[in-house]
């Protein structure tokens, strides 16, 4: 048999953030985080090993990736922690492709990280639960962690210094709250300027307020869990707009200044904020380390908010996601990206017409 | 004799700004700050108090204000402590102009309200040493306070209730740094959205950030004090960056958010951090309740940081102003904008080729 898995994983996008590392190595973060992980956006990721091949080599959108570049080399460090655990030494081939368009302006180091630590460890014949895979996740990208889990889930900051606590659960299924959706604003110039995990650095050595922000997040997390819970969902808009805005304000306070929040952005906070001065609350914004928006709404409300959007110049793209159960394991022979027979890549591609990804 | 004086005062910009009241009647800060007054940009006030006035006028820029309008009769309360200071029960005729191009986007608040505390204390006969004007100045505006003393000046925040400690003073005179310049440059679309007056409610009311922010404001005052002293223009410059960026991440922080910054304003950000990237730091940035950036320099630098604006689209125009000695009394007849003869409003304007204040 050879060794091979194929997993589609999914971003997510977190309701109170993750920013700022206390170990850099292991990625472990300064305080907890929750996300929802969604239904589509997904990243299809084969690994196999096989001891035909003579060195590792990772494919990602059918390009060559170089893995003596320093930061890939610790993004894919889950690799070796994997083959360690499997007691193997053979190398492995991993070939990735995500099946949205580049320019959709998607982090897809979630989703892709996510299906690395749960098609690789797969292959190795390693049959880990979702902590252990939280785990390897997050030790490619800290976000990462939270996308091996569906649903509403949470990230524990954990306390122990190898980090064998600090990973990713579900704490509600997505059959939990099905109306909730998310509408992602693709906005113009939407480029990144300063990576997160170089941002994220910065912040926590030099922002005044950075350490407030820390002591704020325990009692916010539990108002958020309780508003999940409760399918609050004005509750909810209110803790993650104003934990975006907190979020945004730490990254100015950071020296030098982080700024990924731009004129478009500021529109489409305005708004969201005139919408909501009406009788009900019906979106919730939040930004991650870019301008792009985000919004959280519920399926009534989506003509909605899209009409909203329609309205400022400047927005490029929308797209609609339902809150998804996690990763999928592929187990159709024909779906792998690699030739098990042959270990060769397969042709593939994204066909953005079709929105699915083609093999062979 | 007639009870007249005319007095032209001037805008300060604050290096550890005021942002939060903890009294809003009399205006007492949450903490104190730190300006420098300029010398341009000036605000002429005449103020005169007769029998023959039936009620207290006001003229601003040519057009007569409502004092009934709740905002105004609330910035003009120091009229009647001045009268009942002085133990007159006159009307006054107040006419005041700007010195500039109110296009130009500088608040006149400061400038306007310092004048008239020094011109109505003086008409009513009152000889008032800069504390007592200070306080006066204050309750029209807080950051009225700063611009009746010259140099760089701090605003104490007081401790007592009744605001009788809450006043500034000149810790250096202009004379100390000569060479130190301010080059506003005034940017396409600066209007404000939210008064600084609402949005400093706002952000105590609600910023989780806010109270870390004073926390840090007294060691952040002793620093820039020993950085003016020392003349130290690097660590000035940080410090002023710094604060500005703190200052505006709790307006980020306030909910709902307070965002002056927009694109052009973070393009002047991104443009000094690189001109200070050299061997020399050579700008300062510094952001008030508004888009326009005010950026401290020294006299040698200016050639080349107004090169630096002309080459970023969207900045309409730039002042140059030096450090300046605070108010001034003017004492030649002809230069009243009243006639101290029949109380009459003098014809006056702003001459902006001339760049003067013309009388009669």
């Amino acid at each position: 048999m050879p060794l091979i898995a194929t997993v589609e994983a999914t971003p997510n996008i977190a309701v109170v953030k993750y920013w700022g590392k206390r170990d850099d190595k292991l990625i472990l973060p300064q305080e907890g985080s929750q996300s929802f992980t969604l239904d589509s956006l997904k990243t299809r990721t084969t690994v196999m090993f096989s001891s035909e091949f003579k060195e590792d080599e990772f494919w990602l959108n059918g390009k060559k990736v170089d893995l003596n570049d320093k930061e890939v080399a610790e993004r894919m460090q889950q690799l070796d922690v994997i083959r360690k655990k499997a007691g193997i030494a053979l190398k492995a081939r991993i070939v990735s492709i995500n099946g949205f368009p580049t320019a959709a302006g998607f982090a897809s180091s979630a989703s892709g990280l996510a299906a690395l630590a749960c098609a690789a460890s797969k292959a190795a014949g390693l049959n880990l639960d979702s902590k252990e895979l939280s785990i390897l996740a997050r030790l490619g990208s800290g976000s990462a962690c939270r996308s091996v889990v569906g649903g509403f889930v949470e990230w524990h900051k954990g306390v122990k210094a190898d980090g064998s606590d600090s990973f990713a659960e579900t704490l509600f299924p997505p059959e939990h709250w099905p109306e909730l959706r998310l509408l992602s604003a693709i906005l113009a110039e939407g480029k990144k300027k300063v990576s997160s995990r170089a941002g994220m650095k910065q912040t926590v050595a030099t922002s005044v307020l950075y350490q407030a922000r820390l002591a704020s997040l325990p009692k916010l997390m539990q108002e958020m869990r309780e508003a999940v819970k409760n399918k609050d969902f004005a509750k909810f808009a209110e803790l993650t707009m104003r934990e975006s805005n907190d979020l945004h304000s730490v990254m100015l306070d950071t020296w030098p200044p982080i700024t990924y929040l731009n004129d478009l952005s500021k529109q489409v906070i305005y708004a969201v904020h005139e919408l909501n001065a009406g009788n009900e609350v019906k979106a919730a914004y939040t930004f991650d380390a870019g301008p792009n928006a985000h919004i959280y709404t519920l399926e009534k409300y989506v003509p909605e908010i899209k009409k909203m959007l329609e309205g400022i110049e400047g927005v490029q793209k929308m797209i609609v996601s339902k809150v998804g159960h996690g990763p999928k394991y592929l187990t159709d022979e024909s779906e792998h990206l690699i030739d098990p027979a042959t270990g060769e890549v397969r042709k593939h591609y994204y066909d953005e017409n079709a929105n699915k990804i083609v093999v062979g």
